[in-house]
């Protein structure tokens, strides 16, 4: 035991589950301990017995000097305020690392929920942990009280309790935060709690003890904005939100934008104040359903594709419309909120992720610090299904980059019935390949559409709580792939002309399926698929077929180790039915993952872990860009992969799964595949 | 000779006049040389033969290795672009150093222009070389073109030519300026002229090759704005502008703005909207002046007293109306002069000197660093007379700093007939003293009032160009204190109830010198300086001499060095004429100097030289601030120095100028003091 201990000893200790160990002085707390010794715990209040942080636990220890023994007596005993504290916290028998004074040899304990280096587990294609480091942090300070006599003045005062008691030293204040410094520091008896940004910046001074910071992570798509509103202490999503771009007014697809841009004196101010004012408003529906008010947003990370991020920052994208496609600004950014006129707390900053080239944006970037790929060893092709693809393909060694031009009709947009993913929106489609009837799913409703009861007979509770209202990204992918399946469709994307059937409609030579029946939809007409769906969707995954096929070919290899499907519409993308319709190359179907929204995510990591808005430069720099824009074998490869995949084409690991078909000529002398009818 | 020389040595260059020197390999320029040893030589267009900036003499020069030679041919011989500029600037014979390459022992000579650290010099209380330095400077650059398959971004691309032609590294850049990068760098084939801050910050970017950065500098005051519009390249004094304070409208001295800041809800909006408007609209009166437009000033520095500086910052002053009279911020501050709604160049920043203490602000820092007594082996007494007047006292070891209410007497405020230094104000005044008949100078009229023909017979051009319209601060002290020389006013300030005489008014007991006839006055009617008028000056002048007599006190000392006078109304004060009101204590005549705006002085000494705001916070923080406020032996001074001063007094060196005094006892038994009649 320890009672023959000297106290001024230097007294061993360590602290599990990092095991970091050492030498330290008698005398001191448990937390100064910990930050000797780069073990982080958090504390926030510092010492006061306010915020109850810092709990540890005190275990048995085995040192080498004593043989096992508990070290309980080798600290200074608590005080009532601190068996108070734990007490209400339900943690007896810990301690609070701040109290407790070492006398002796010490082996500590530090629980999760104490560590100043939180984590989250991400779902992704591989399950990845996301350390919480974000770029505010939160203290609370006591400061001098002014008195006659001594002239530093507040933000003075405020600095040297800041460098006192958390070493933060070399600080400016934000000119709004000045502003109301003085009544602030007033109102609870100069006890403060201080918002720094990087360790340099001042952004929020608030009266007495106040515990909560709040980031915002958007990715600005071309057709659809989706924001996660964050726990900045937790990394915990606390709403998400995702909303029409309302620059689709002014053009659908990037080109029609920058068109815009280009045609109209006041076009990109428009577009700029419309983008803006979509942030304001998810931002206030967020902080809406997570219980805050936008103001208490102290930090945003942002993502979007180069002519997004460039509106966005209120620069023209005109040259991002004709080579060789000049970016602004290529690195990340850090700028004002509120100079931008987002109403966010006023300090708050935005930072936007970097850009790799012209056509690859920030939010390729932010699938790249999602998804890892520059980690892994396998050949990974990450594809970002939206109104542009971002495709990035390889592995920790080279990486190359690619963007296509896709359109809008993933996103629901140029699909007759199409919409963004919002409650209603058919999500999920199968169609049986003998009755060609379909059942599908709707955002918001559980059951499947088979399992709905009949109108008539049904009492109200039973009624799904939401009809069919139009399809959204994912669901319009997996009903073409089914009508395919189902031989409604030839492998050239017609309607079979030869299939009579009371769910196809024909309007002179172009076919139209009746996906949902005008009972099952919420406005009392059916919900049909035609032909120029088809047609669109055939053009967009060529696209990014395409694209794909360009970087394996620049990369030199005929196949993928691994496929990572992102998109920020409707539920993730169904790898077999992406599969099926040829949106991405051969792979093996257990190794194609759908993610998500990874741009997204990636904004969140980045909002999350301030070390990856390093990485994410660094990476952004590191990739190889290829241009599909000007490149014949794009156009070759496009050209080709415009037909749907069939059981004798380039797609060995969907045998069993394509229709097999046969070469026949038609009357008019061309020859065409069909379907052998099994 | 140097025929015999290998071009491969390194070779001796020698700059003058600094004398610099040191080894340089042949084929390097001497503007290369220059910077490689230290000697700054200005470069805008480095090396592109557009600014002829470089200029430079090459010597005869004697050398150890050579003896005496003419070194003109160990440099490469001038090309036809070079004779052209340097034919154009009258400069035949000196060679420009970016063309001038090394090929042997060279000794050159800068001329003054061609020195990139210019000076200029200061009147002040002793001259004082102004090194130009400004937190600004421009460099002209040529971009590499954006090409197809090359990503940097336009941004890259002008931060990589800013580091291979300038060493320009960590640069950020202001949005502002990126929004409209892409468009400037294509305007002259990607030649631009770009505004650096600090070394830190582009700031401005404009196409092709522009000469010409502003600054403006401001001193605040509670009644009177002053401000400098000031080529930050040459140090030049382009515009000088003064204006009423706007703010006045909410109460006359410093207390009653802080009362209106507290007794209405919208009062510190106002008042700092107030003092914007006045800056923008005195900016684009300067900028008219110089021919130039507000958007060219890229750099502001302000200075003002604690209150004015707080309201201008939007920063609420009530602090600062009560013990203990807290700052909101001692330190200086850059301040975006967007954000204060400043309409100079969008990225123009504005630098506020740092205060001393509560009741000392930036407008006394800005004294201390234009008159330097911190530099001094004398003792020196420093006053900034305004309507809160700011003393210093010291030398190179020690440094009291005080400041006194006077109140807005001084500056032409609560005096009947008072008015701000503008054209029509008497400045300057003589009275008589047998027919007691006064003559006068106005502001914007060389001659004397007695020197003006009469109406009536003159013709229209030999009419003063302005009448008399009222009297600002520096006639008001002149005008007293030749009253009391002319036996008009009583040593304790009452109008001589003796004396009859044409040019006194009386009403009841209160007198009123006529200073100026009707028909000598724009108005029409006579211009009077009445009994309340010289209460008001006696009130002022009591303050200011108990202020100089306390920090006299803390200090130990029974008498000062040297004098300085300072202040910004109308013309510099007549330090007699100071003296014999006892505004300051008593000093040998040839040491008092007045300096004119001080304040104003320091500000644009601050915006000509940024080491001088380090200078500045430096001395903010050393000297050492007594507060006035609630100091008895402040009381007591000030109610001892409310008479005026008198030949038995305490001003030796007034002797055979004050009037002599005896002790006389009145009707009412009381002892007062009466002139003896000579």
């Amino acid at each position: 035991m320890s009672d023959n201990q000297n106290v001024n000893d230097q007294n061993l200790v360590i602290f599990m589950p990092s095991g970091r160990r050492g030498r330290i002085e008698a005398g001191q707390s448990l937390l100064d301990a910990a930050r000797q010794l780069g073990v982080e715990i958090e504390s926030i209040c510092n010492g006061r017995l306010t915020c109850g942080k810092c709990k540890i636990q005190i275990e048995d220890g085995d040192f080498a000097k004593h043989g096992i023994f508990s070290s309980q007596n080798h600290v200074t005993p608590p005080g009532e305020k601190e068996l108070e504290l734990l007490d209400s916290m339900n943690s007896k028998g810990c301690r609070l690392s701040c109290s407790a004074f070492i006398q002796g040899d010490v082996l500590a304990f530090v629980p999760e929920e104490s560590r100043a280096q939180k984590q989250i587990i991400r779902k992704s294609a591989t399950e990845r942990v996301i350390d919480i480091n974000p770029a505010v942090r939160q203290v609370y300070v006591e400061v001098d009280k002014a008195f006659l006599g001594e002239h530093r003045g507040d933000w003075g005062r405020l600095q040297d309790a800041l460098a006192k008691q958390f070493q933060l030293t070399d600080l400016s204040i934000d000119l709004t935060v000045l502003r109301e410094l003085q009544a602030n520091l007033r109102k609870k008896d100069w006890a403060v709690t201080v918002t720094i940004w990087q360790e340099k910046r001042v952004i929020d001074v608030q009266p007495g003890y106040i515990e909560g910071t709040y980031g915002l992570a958007v990715d600005i798509g071309s057709t659809t904005i989706a924001g996660y509103l964050c726990d900045l202490r937790t990394g915990k999503i606390l709403a998400t939100e995702s909303m029409m771009n309302p620059q689709v007014t002014y053009g659908e697809d990037l080109m029609s934008r920058i068109s815009y841009a280009m045609m109209h004196k006041d076009g990109l101010e428009k577009m700029h104040t419309a983008v803006i004012d979509a942030l304001n408003r998810l931002a206030a529906s967020a902080a809406r359903e997570a219980g805050l008010r936008p103001r208490q947003i102290h930090e945003a990370v942002f993502v979007g594709n180069t002519t997004m991020v460039h509106i966005l920052l209120g620069i023209s994208p005109v040259e991002l419309g004709g080579a060789p496609f000049a970016l602004a600004n290529r690195d990340a950014m850090d700028v004002s909120a509120r100079e931008l006129g987002l109403r966010f707390h006023p300090g708050a900053n935005v930072h936007v992720l970097p850009s790799e080239a012209g056509h690859v944006g920030a939010d390729n970037v932010g699938v790249l610090i999602a998804e890892e790929p520059y980690n892994q060893d396998e050949i990974v092709l990450t594809v970002d299904v939206g109104t542009n693809a971002e495709i990035l393909l390889g592995n920790r060694t080279w990486m190359y980059s690619a963007s296509s031009p896709t359109g809008p009709a993933f996103e629901g947009a140029q699909i007759t019935y199409g919409m963004r993913a919002a409650p209603g929106a058919i999500e999920r489609v199968r169609i049986d390949p003998v009755t060609k009837m379909s059942r599908f799913r709707v955002i918001g409703e559980e059951r499947w559409s088979d399992e709905w009861p009949q109108h008539s007979e049904a009492a109200v509770a039973e009624q799904p709580t939401h009809l069919a209202a139009g399809i959204c990204g994912s669901g319009i992918i997996e009903v073409i792939a089914e009508m395919y399946l189902a031989g409604i469709l030839l492998p050239d994307g017609r309607f079979d002309p030869e299939l009579e059937h009371e769910l196809v409609q024909w309007n002179g030579r172009k076919g139209a399926y009746i996906l949902a029946r005008g009972d099952q939809a919420s406005g009392g007409k059916p919900i049909l698929v035609t032909q120029d769906d088809v047609r669109s969707i055939q053009l967009a995954k060529a696209a990014l077929y395409a694209g794909a096929k360009l970087l394996m070919m620049r990369a030199g290899i005929d196949r993928v180790d691994r496929v990572v499907l992102a998109g920020a519409f409707g539920s993730y993308i169904d790898p077999k039915h992406a599969m099926i319709l040829g949106l991405i190359p051969d792979c093996e179907l257990p190794k194609v993952y759908a993610v998500g929204n990874a741009a997204g995510d990636g904004a969140r990591i980045a909002l999350l872990n301030r070390e990856k808005r390093k990485e994410a430069q660094t990476v952004a720099h590191w990739v190889k860009y290829v241009e599909t824009a000007v490149d014949p074998d794009f156009q070759n490869e496009f050209v080709g992969a415009i037909h749907l995949p069939h059981a004798s084409d380039a797609f060995p690991h969907l045998a069993g799964l394509l229709p097999e078909v046969k070469e026949v000529v038609g009357e008019n002398g061309r020859s065409r595949r069909r379907r052998i009818k099994s």
